[in-house]
């Protein structure tokens, strides 16, 4: 437990939460993109995977400029989304319904990190880090296009089953 | 553990966690109004709070559109974001501190449900479910609109900080 006294403490906090995040996602994509049935999804999983060790160091980079070894802190919320993630792929008894139910969950990773990485960006420019902010609105603009790769596979691969 | 073999059982599956997981927003979205000290915000929650009994409304009607009687299924990630919602609101020790971390964490929960919605319609529409597609975009339309209060509420709570 942390006391959040100021809005810098609370940007800490978050970094730290993302951190351990980023690093969670890290650890499940290859999972994912080995499940994966469509070729399609699994390179976007595993260009998600590289998208996600350079958003880890832009995320270390933000930590150095906060004066704040890169620390992770448990976070709860994507503990929970890459465990509701674990259970839809186990109970899954068709590849293409696994796809979809993979690609429904890290859309809800995604939404996650949109949200988190939206506040970060805000509380930076507040606090005057420009710079932080710059490496931030980068990484958004990351999980803004993995999330929109993501519809667009969805919308394939429905329009894939419909046609079967 | 429910096998899912078909697309509609992945809906039924889904509508079953995102009821589960607006019973969990009604019982947050009280303590956190509670906890608010601007005024604008302890609205925005308690608003939000009577748009959440409509959506549940809305789902269960979509469970009776379905043929299947309405129940939750334990959703492991929006009690992880909860419970980040809990604990930052304990850690903090400063009211202006404590309303910018809520507007944070209302904003992660406000995405969990946007990309949820957002693949339920996905879903729907795929299923031939038109009613049910229309009932839960007026739904996602709603959690838009509360993300977008959120940040203009959060745009204003830092401009009065910035100002103090």
């Amino acid at each position: 437990m942390t006391a959040t006294k100021s809005l810098q403490d609370l940007f800490v906090n978050l970094l730290k939460d993302v951190y351990y995040a980023e690093k969670q996602i890290m650890k499940a994509l290859p999972k994912m993109a080995k499940k994966a049935e469509s070729a399609e999804l699994r390179q976007a999983f595993e260009h998600h995977l590289e998208e996600t060790e350079g958003q880890i160091q832009r995320l270390e980079k933000v930590f150095e400029l906060c004066g704040v070894k890169p620390a992770g802190k448990t976070c709860p919320a994507i503990k929970g989304i890459i465990e509701e993630g674990e259970e839809d792929m186990k109970d899954a008894k068709d590849a293409d319904v696994r796809d979809a139910g993979m690609i429904a969950d890290a859309q809800a990773v995604e939404h996650y990190e949109i949200a988190r990485y939206g506040t970060m960006i805000a509380w930076a420019n507040q606090l005057g880090m420009r710079e932080a902010a710059s490496l931030l609105k980068q990484t958004l603009d990351q999980e803004y296009g993995a999330d929109q790769k993501l519809t667009k596979l969805a919308e394939g691969q429905l329009n894939r089953q419909a046609a079967a």
